[in-house]
């Protein structure tokens, strides 16, 4: 039997009008705006209205170190979602925006799979309601802004060569890394180095995803750091009087997008910030939103759980004043593998010794899970067709020697029928009581903060400092960021800072390379090795398949 | 008593919800889509239904030679069309969506002005319906192919020295005009001379305004012309394999979008090509949808009538095989001034003897209307505050002098009510009969095509080549272009290519110094001395008084 793939599933499926799920939410009609016949954006003016209503349970789904074999970490989010609406539970999601680069390129989109995905995938992957379009040019209008600036003569006394504010495409497009501007004479600007990131990367994503209102929107673009003056002192978007035409470029995508499963749960699809120079998760408006309208809301974060889940947690929760109460910590067969030392193409051979190599990658996972966030967890073996009976047993007996609820999700092959488990073993851990924690406080020092990730999440040893980043440390403290959370830019394939060291890795430091303050989404950017902001297209991109005919049905997305 | 803004009289007017729109135009349900509740897209394929269907009249708004005293030719238009409405006619409105380069620049908004609006002003002046945004996408994405082909082997053997395709953004950027991108070694790109273009500039956007469905948009995507080999050969975007994932990026733009007059008047407002390297007309598709929904669809075309009109009869009518039934040659005292003479200053002051001075430029655009048009024209004396009633006497004078119908449009200052005497012209006109004709023949020789528009339209001698344009001229020739039409890059403020001959210059040559293919747009750009494609923002851009309230309320557009 040939498997239909994504996009024909999510082509075949009836949706509903987005209206009906609307409606089923209760929503009233000037709460949100109709985008076509199967999207709306949900008015952010709502949450403000439903401040006296009692919260849903928040559940966050993460998962071991991702390795080249994938995860499944939406997929399975968006089948716990259909698995509780079947049990019936009122299950809300609160999910990322697919960036084109990757849908171009080489990753496909980002919602979901198989029979759990989250439609209409094709204009969700494509354009969606043009956040990412908004956001990409509210950036590059505060980039003309600068380089206007010191054309006409440079009141600020901005120093060209410290501007760090780059302008950004939604594109992977290697071409645009490293650039010369303004060449030509005085008339075409001032010429200096330059660059692009992917707009995913712009502050300005971050910002929108960390914002409870507008309010805090333009306020947070106002503190946006554009680079320093000559006497070393930052220069805000402030400074460039441009948060009003900024946040006015932004006002409607501040409001979170709704739209639907292939089961008709309703999904808040809302904002996606890199995961590594930025904290990763969906938007707190639609976080929160979800938790108001269902008994159940189903997030994720970026990575693995060291990177995008103690992000969320150090980052987003406390910006937003909420915490989860239970994870959902996706693993599987072939991953496992991997962190076992098996190569991508042996992925398919039976391997239990690998298996058993590759757990304690879960195992460290799930003790930071359970003994640093102190929050109940259960382990979503994300079936895959190759996995053999013996290979799920082995990790279900790990997981159950562990401590450690363990289900199976066939999210992709079975949809809601294939995550009942899962969502049944959800409903029980999220109404225990916890123990949820930071994994630092805002008043330690930068030093200990970093310290403390690394030993409590990571299981290293500590961290040392680039010179440069020393630097930057006595600066950053000089200008009063001291009390800010950090959000860590480290490779996802390891707990350390060296891809190679996959599995668990014990007796490292992390060396912090450089320090950067994001003072608009307010956190301090740790690097750990260089990261990339702006990915390359592959040699057969993506795009060369796709295709439109006349009635305007795509083909080739995936 | 204190004049309100723009944005003041927008905001204040309630309008209809678009729904209700859709509805008196008769439009089933499945034939549009919702952009919230002011604004929506109505399905390309409409147009393919309804071609048994009787087209109404088409008139042209178009004006005399720009000076920077504007004119008033989207007010007029608006204005007219809620005349015709207020008269008892069907009228829809055509018209081009704004760039946000001018936005936030110096020139504002493109959604008329006073009591002639288009609304919701303030989201079509920004995002709208995310159209320039999918274009600018789509040309960027050709751009990532093409510098991902090199990296990676360039099959093709793309010269990189000769890629004639750019980026762009939509944005006043002058610091982008000129770069060196690919730098930093093999691994980030093929270092190369570069630069951007404003999107309204992309050749995308004017194949998306000069497609009649989705089918030919994908035909003239993959006929693109990139840049050329190392043979000299032509490298099309169908080399790249590109024309399907372009059109997907697009299959939402091509739709045009519908929206209101104040008045509550449908209108069409879709595309928006810059009117010098392109055609300046609004969509085709958006034109005839408007011929079939309303008795009087009325479009305009950029800058006067010698460049606008001449490409909108010469390229957009040929192309769509439409012909306009009357013209509107919009006119004010005060650009009539300034082409007598007059600075910018000493417009207040009266000058009869100026006006009479500027006159001859009014009057070489009504000969070519009627004459080489051969179409019935009306001058509509687009009103100011300042002007007196002997100045306003003495243009009707001139007028009625040279047979031709002339009113008074307050369009403005009073709305419908103002452009009830226009649209009773324009009424009469369209219902004579004419005698419609393009200035060439595709199967002129190039030289015959240019040297006919600048001896009909222009009123000069003929044309002289550059020794770059004659090399270009015999490429086009052995190429096989030669019988493509003619998209002249000329200076819109004189007849001539010299910006200082104002009023109607005689005894002049056209000097063509570059003729470039748009292969895929479907025509050949005649640039006469440097066009300028990429503008800069002022010392105090818009941006700065732009506002958000916390209810998301805009503040300090115009």
């Amino acid at each position: 039997m040939k498997i239909p793939t994504d996009i024909e599933i999510a082509t075949e499926t009836t949706m509903l009008p987005i209206k009906n799920i609307a409606e089923k939410m209760e929503l009233q009609e000037d709460s949100y705006e109709l985008y076509g016949k199967y999207k709306a954006k949900i008015n952010s003016h709502e949450l403000k209205k439903m401040s006296n209503k009692k919260n849903g349970k928040l559940i966050l789904v993460t998962a071991i170190s991702p390795t080249p074999a994938g995860e499944g970490k939406t997929t399975t989010s968006v089948g716990l979602a259909d698995g509780l609406a079947k049990i019936g539970k009122r299950a809300m999601l609160a999910l990322r925006e697919p960036s084109l680069g990757p849908v171009f390129g080489m990753k496909g989109g980002a919602t979901g799979g198989g029979y759990a995905q989250v439609v209409p995938m094709e204009e969700i992957n494509l354009h969606f309601t043009g956040d990412f379009h908004a956001i990409g040019v509210a950036n590059n209008l505060l980039a003309a802004l600068i380089d206007n600036h010191i054309h006409h003569g440079n009141i600020l006394n901005i120093d060209s060569q410290k501007i760090t504010w780059k302008r950004v495409v939604d594109m992977n497009d290697r071409q645009l890394r490293h650039i010369v501007s303004g060449l030509q004479g005085k008339v075409n600007g001032v010429t200096r180095e330059d660059g692009y990131d992917i707009t995913v990367a712009s502050e300005i994503m971050a910002i929108l995803c960390l914002s409870n209102n507008i309010v805090e929107l333009k306020d947070k673009l106002r503190q946006i750091i554009i680079g320093y003056n000559s006497s070393g002192d930052p220069v805000t978007a402030g400074d460039l009087k441009a948060e009003g035409a900024l946040t006015a470029l932004l006002k409607e995508a501040i409001n979170p997008n709704l739209v639907q499963t292939l089961n008709h749960t309703p999904a808040l699809i809302h904002g996606g910030p890199f995961a590594n120079i930025a904290h990763g998760c969906n938007s707190i408006l639609a976080t929160k939103l979800a938790m108001k309208y269902a008994d159940f809301a189903i997030t994720e974060a970026g990575f693995g759980s060291d990177l995008g889940a103690e992000k969320f947690i150090d980052i987003k929760c406390r910006m937003a004043d909420i915490q989860p109460d239970a994870v959902v910590l996706v693993a599987t067969i072939r991953a496992l593998k991997m962190h076992g030392g098996v190569s991508k193409k042996e992925l398919n051979k039976v391997n239990k010794d690998a298996i058993l190599e590759g757990l304690p990658n879960l195992k460290q996972h799930l003790v930071t899970i359970k003994e640093v966030y102190g929050l109940p967890v259960v382990v979503a073996l994300n079936k895959f067709e190759t996995d053999t009976a013996e290979e799920l047993e082995l990790v279900k007996e790990y997981c159950l020697s562990n401590q450690t609820e363990v289900v199976l999700s066939e999210a992709w092959e079975k949809g809601a029928d294939g995550s009942v488990a899962l969502a049944e073993s959800v409903v029980r851990l999220a109404n225990q009581t916890n123990d949820f924690s930071y994994v630092y406080d805002l008043t330690d020092s930068i030093e200990d903060k970093l310290t403390k990730v690394v030993q409590k999440v990571y299981g290293g040893n500590g961290v040392t400092f680039s010179k440069k980043a020393y630097k930057e440390l006595n600066e950053l403290n000089r200008l009063g960021f001291s009390n800010y959370p950090i959000c860590m830019a480290k490779t996802q394939f390891s707990f350390s800072d060296q891809v190679s060291l996959i599995g668990a890795p014990k007796d490292f430091d992390i060396n912090i390379a450089s320090l950067k303050i994001s003072a608009g989404a307010g956190f301090i950017v740790a690097l750990t090795g260089s990261v990339m902001t702006m990915p390359g297209l592959p040699k057969h991109p993506a795009s060369e398949g796709i295709d439109v005919n006349e009635d305007g049905d795509i083909t080739g997305l995936f």
